[in-house]
C-alpha cells in the first residue's frame, strides 16, 4: 500500500458521542485525508465543524462508502447490524461503537492501550470498541491484569445518564428543572416521581424510573437469570479483551444523577500478591491512566471533576483485608471520550498508520 | 418487676433522626409512659410534637435521666462518650446510635431482626444500634445467613446525603438549587465544583466534593491502609450482628445525590448452594424485608419508591454466573428508619417489654 492519508467516514454524527467525535478528531494529529459526516435522512444536510472545516452531514446509504478507508459508526445496534457489513464489504474498515458484532469471534474487539495487535486480524473488515462502562475500566485493569494477572471482578456501577445519550442528559437536566427549590422532594415514597410527572408530564423518560434525587439499578435489556444486558457486556468484553477466557465477574449496573462519566467500584483478585504500592507504580507508568489516590488530603476521582477529559482515574486503591492477592479500587472515565469516541478514533489511529506504512 | 409502662428519653430529639424518631414514636404501639425530648442548651425549651402532645426540650444535664427507664440517644460520637455512662449510671437502659460503643465486647450490638436475644445482655447497661449502612441490609442479609450461612461480602454502597444528618440534606438541595437551569453544568472538569462557588460561596459543605450531579467515593474518616471509617464499620458491625468472626468482607463507600435511602449492591457468597428461588423465598417470609425483583415488569427498589418507610427492599437478586454459592442483590433502606431511628425504636420495644414482663 502506497502511504496515504486514509479518508474517514463518521456514522452518527450528529449524536451525543458524535458531537466528542468531532471534537476529539479536531484536537488529535490530523492523520486523515477527507472526512465525511454521515447521519440519517432527517439529519442530512446539517452543516457540522470538523477540523475548523465545515462539511455538509450527508445521508446514509451504500454510495456514502465510495472511498472511504476508515469508516466509524455510532449509532443503534440494529442501524449497525444493517450498515456496517455494507460498508465493510465496499472496503471501508468499519470500527463500530455498538454492541452487534463485540462478541463475533471473526471481529476483534480492541482496547489500544491493552490489545492493540488485535486490531490488525479483522478478517471481516470490521473493528469492534467496547461497551462504555467496561471501557470505563479497561487500561487500568488491563495495566494490572499484565503484570499480576487477574483472575476475578466484583463490579458496581455508577453509571452516568448521557450513557443513553442526548435523551438520557436532557431527562436528566429536565427531572432537576422539575424539582429544583422543593426542599421536601426525596422524602416520601413516590414523591420524586409524582413532582416529575406533574412538570413534564408524559414526557418519555429513556430511563425506567427517575433518575434526579434516585439511583436506578438497571441498564439495558432482561437476559437470562435477572441479568441486565450491560452487566453481561461488561463480563464478556472483559474476558474478551483482557484474553481471559475463564475470568469470573459479577457486576451490577446502577444509573446516577451524573450527567457524563461513568465510575466504578471494582473488587479485583489478581494470581499474585498485589500491594497498593505494585498498584500505584504500575497505574503511574499506564500513560493514559491517572492516580488520584490520597485521601488524607482528599484526593480521589469524582465525575465533576474528571469529566471532559481523556485519561481513565483510578483512587481509593486499597488491599483487600479479607480476601488475598485482592484490591478494592475506584476508577471513572468519561463514558462520551474514553469509554466511546477517544476509543473509536484511537483505533481509527492505529489503522491510518496503516495507510502510512 | 411489677409491670409497668417505662419512661422513654430522647437525647438528640431535634437532629435528622431525632425528627424521624419522634414520628416513628407516635405511630407505633405506645408501650412508654412519659416520655422526655432531651436536647442541646441550643434547642432546649423549643415545644415539639410526640403520640400528638406537646413537649418542651429539656436541656441535657445529669439530672434530667431521673426517673427514665430507657434513653436513646441520637447524638455525635463523642457527646455519646461522655453522656451515655452518666444515664446509663442513673439506671436508664441506653439505647445509643453512635459508634463510640458498637465495638466494646460488654455491649450488645443488636438488630431486632437478627439478634434480639442479644438486647438482654448488656453488662453496661447499653445498647448499640448499627451505623445506617451496615443496617441497609441487615434484615435481608440476616435471614439469607441463618439458612445458607454467610462467608463472604463485597458491597459498594450508593449513601444518601441524609446520612450527613440534616446539613447533608441541604446542602444537596443548596447545590441543587444553584445548578438547575444550567444545561451545560457536568460536562467539563470542575464546571459543576465552579458553578456551586459562584452560586453558594465559601458555605461549607459536610461532603469532600460536589455531591450534585456527582457521587463521591467517601464517607467517614481515614484510616490505617487508605480505608474511609463507613467501610471498615460495615464489615466489623456485620460480623458482629450475624455472629460471624471471621466473614469476609470489602466495602467501598460512595455518597450519592439522593436525599435519603441508603442503596447497597451485594455479593454474597454463603457455606451451601443458593439459588434464586430460595433467596425468594427466605426473603418473603421474613417480616421486614420486601422484595421487589420483577424485572421483566421493570420492578426493582429505588430510592425515591422506598424512601419514608420501614422496610428492606431487596431486587435484582441473581445467581453469580462465576462464583459458587453466591447471589448478587441490590437492596434499598431508608437509612433514617431502619437506618436509624426505627432499629433504635425496635431496640426499645424489646427493652420496654421486660417492664410489661
Amino acid at each position: 500500500m502506497s502511504a496515504r492519508k486514509p479518508t474517514l467516514a463518521l456514522i452518527g454524527a450528529t449524536g451525543a458521542v458524535g458531537t466528542v467525535m468531532r471534537d476529539i478528531i479536531s484536537s488529535r494529529e490530523d492523520v486523515y485525508g477527507e472526512i465525511k459526516l454521515v447521519a440519517s435522512a432527517r439529519s442530512a444536510g446539517k452543516v457540522l465543524q470538523v477540523r475548523g472545516e465545515d462539511l455538509v452531514v450527508q445521508e446514509l446509504t451504500p454510495e456514502v462508502f465510495d472511498g472511504v478507508d476508515i469508516a466509524i459508526f455510532d449509532v443503534p445496534d440494529e442501524v449497525s447490524a444493517t450498515w456496517v457489513p455494507i460498508a465493510a464489504e465496499r472496503g471501508a474498515v468499519v470500527i463500530d461503537k455498538s454492541g452487534t458484532f463485540r462478541m463475533d469471534p471473526d471481529v476483534p474487539l480492541v482496547v489500544p492501550e491493552v490489545n492493540p495487535e488485535a486490531a490488525r486480524n479483522r478478517p471481516r473488515n470490521i473493528i469492534s470498541t467496547p461497551n462504555c462502562t467496561t471501557l470505563s475500566m479497561m487500561a487500568a485493569m488491563g495495566a494490572l491484569h499484565e503484570q499480576y494477572g487477574l483472575r476475578e471482578l466484583v463490579v458496581a456501577s455508577y453509571q452516568a445518564v448521557s450513557g443513553a445519550g442526548v435523551a438520557g442528559s436532557a431527562r436528566l437536566y429536565d427531572e432537576v428543572e422539575a424539582l429544583a427549590g422543593d426542599r421536601t422532594v426525596g422524602q416520601t415514597a413516590g414523591d420524586v416521581r409524582k413532582a416529575i410527572q406533574n412538570k413534564l408530564g408524559d414526557d418519555e423518560s429513556p430511563f425506567p424510573a427517575p433518575v434526579a434525587f434516585n439511583v436506578v439499578p438497571w441498564a439495558g435489556s432482561l437476559k437470562d437469570g435477572g441479568w441486565a444486558s450491560e452487566e453481561l457486556k461488561l463480563r464478556n468484553e472483559s474476558r474478551k479483551i483482557l484474553g481471559i477466557d475463564d475470568l469470573k465477574v459479577s457486576a451490577t449496573c446502577v444509573r446516577v444523577p451524573v450527567i457524563t462519566t461513568h465510575s466504578l467500584a471494582v473488587h479485583a483478585r489478581f494470581e499474585r500478591e498485589i500491594t497498593v504500592a505494585d498498584a500505584h507504580r504500575i497505574l503511574e507508568a499506564a500513560p493514559t491512566v491517572v492516580v488520584m489516590d490520597d485521601p488524607a488530603a482528599g484526593v480521589f476521582p469524582t465525575p465533576a471533576d474528571v469529566v471532559g477529559t481523556d485519561p481513565t482515574y483510578v483512587g481509593r486503591i486499597r488491599q483487600a483485608l479479607d480476601f488475598p492477592n485482592t484490591l478494592d479500587l475506584f476508577v471513572c472515565g468519561d463514558n462520551l471520550r474514553k469509554g466511546a469516541a477517544l476509543n473509536a478514533a484511537e483505533i481509527a489511529e492505529l489503522v491510518a498508520a496503516e495507510f502510512a506504512g
